[in-house]
């Protein structure tokens, strides 16, 4: 993992956000957990990536909802605005212009390489331009904010190479150190987050604890955990438990409730709400309005550095007057 | 042709410039007279298309000197800044965000089509994103301004079709008139203007005489013109001539110096000397700071007619919050 100080400054790390509706408790352990653990160890910038949701999202309700929906979602679980840069993309015009430069450094061959399109095509979304191009927005959303590390899964490793191949292109076409090239850093989350059915939890499963779920959501989802009648340990309970609980703290609980199923869920239900309890009344209390603010404030951050970065590149291209 | 006035408003025309380096009368009588004869008539919006030339240019230099003589053509030859709007594509960040809208709304194979494209990499020019989606980037440089009529060659009508595609497709998309779809309106030159030797005058051909050229170079180009000894009238002569004077204008003065060649050709001198002297003269008053004035004042006018637009997609889509 590259260093998050280097040379005594921090080091810069962006990371795009998108909402896939209501987060489960699988999200924040395989993504949120992790990244919270980190974000205050570099200069972080979160950003909403609405212009990357236009190319599969064409209903302007859920666009807009899904971008006070993911701000919330990120404040709720412990992000402070004030620890780093929230912004969003499209309040920025310097990253569809970056991107169009890249659009001009790169070839057409190139972008058709790119495993998210030829895999979104194959599940037969439509094939259109911004799918295409977007890995050039994306280039453009990196390399404005001078970046040294993005998070990414493992299978999303594509997506750096071709931000360091637009950089890179641009650099040796006009022969200076315009942009830097980015990093990935892959985070750690658990491992496979368990589900209500032992499986790994998601959405399209249906075995999801929701994120920030009512205490009813929270006990429906629990009393829905598959037990066999077999053994002192329902083993799906434990297994979501352990994601609260250390094994030391558990061992006199199972132990003293043994083969009592229903006792033991009561007891998972109690860690999850008071787990839980904190983020889902941070959220309802987070507005529309305080959503607004923040990525005001935060844009007007982001485009400091961004319009520093874009005026070397239009000087380099003989944009500039 | 469309009509200039309709309802009693004047219509909205768009033209972009590229310069293609020195210009000669053929660019004069084929391209710029016509235009001059018809933009007041508009509401014209005259804009410099230096994000298109990126496409396939990569020299600084030269793409930074290309958007100072570009404008400074045009008002050499006559077109008042007070009389259009003269902008900069690259100037308004408008015009790069709506064309990844744009992106988002049509298909790779649909702009697998474009002749544009098709072209130019038969042509063996590098295959680049930005010429692949440039149709994109057009469609915004025109549905930006609410344009009803856009000059073309009638080799460039399907780049109209392309524009009307774009905004049919987001118009559709959202089921609202969010952007108006252009006309294209060929304008009617002189036909084919001839060069020295009698044939198409073209650069490439090497038969043309400069737009703004000196004394000397009027003489030299003119002084090469060919001619024959048979017959009483030097016809390549009398063909460039007829440019500025009219049969009856010319029959005294041919009648006069029949046969006599090299007095005919001092005579076409003198008068393409008096044509291109006052061009010529007002181009070399033209400084940088004129041209950089003449953008700024453009570009704020072009952007308060942009924003509004942009402002309605943005609303339409759910980029808005």
């Amino acid at each position: 993992m590259p260093r998050p100080v280097f040379n005594g400054m921090k080091q810069r790390l962006l990371t795009g956000l998108q909402s896939s509706g209501a987060l489960h408790i699988g999200n924040y352990f395989g993504v949120l957990k992790p990244f919270l653990d980190i974000y205050r160890d570099y200069e972080s910038h979160l950003m909403v990536a609405d212009y990357h949701a236009l190319t599969s999202l064409r209903d302007p309700e859920a666009l807009r909802a899904n971008i006070y929906n993911v701000v919330r979602d990120y404040m709720a679980v412990g992000v402070d605005p004030n620890e780093c840069v929230i912004f969003r993309q499209s309040d920025n015009q310097d990253h569809t212009e970056l991107a169009w430069v890249f659009n001009c450094m790169v070839t057409v061959p190139f972008l058709e390489l790119a495993h998210a399109y030829k895999d979104k095509v194959a599940k037969g979304l439509e094939a259109n331009a911004g799918l295409f191009t977007y890995p050039m927005l994306q280039a453009a959303d990196i390399a404005l904010y001078d970046i040294d590390v993005v998070p990414v899964g493992e299978d999303q490793r594509q997506h750096l190479e071709y931000t360091r191949e637009a950089v890179g292109k641009l650099n040796r076409a006009y022969n200076a150190e315009l942009l830097k090239e980015p990093k990935e850093m892959i985070l750690e989350g658990v491992g496979v987050v368990p589900g209500t059915d032992g499986e790994k939890m998601s959405k399209s499963r249906g075995n999801t604890i929701p994120l920030f779920g009512t205490t009813e959501e929270i006990e429906r989802a629990v009393m829905s955990i598959l037990t066999d009648s077999k053994g002192d340990r329902p083993e799906h309970v434990y297994a979501i438990h352990r994601l609260l609980k250390s094994e030391e703290e558990l061992a006199p609980i199972y132990e003293a409730n043994k083969g009592r199923y229903g006792d033991l869920k009561k007891q998972l239900v109690a860690d999850l709400e008071a787990f839980i309890a904190p983020m889902r009344e941070k959220r309802a209390q987070i507005t529309d309005a305080d959503v607004r603010d923040v990525l005001t404030a935060g844009v007007e951050k982001a485009r400091t550095t961004s319009h520093e970065t874009l005026s070397r590149v239009r000087t380099a291209i003989g944009i500039n007057l």
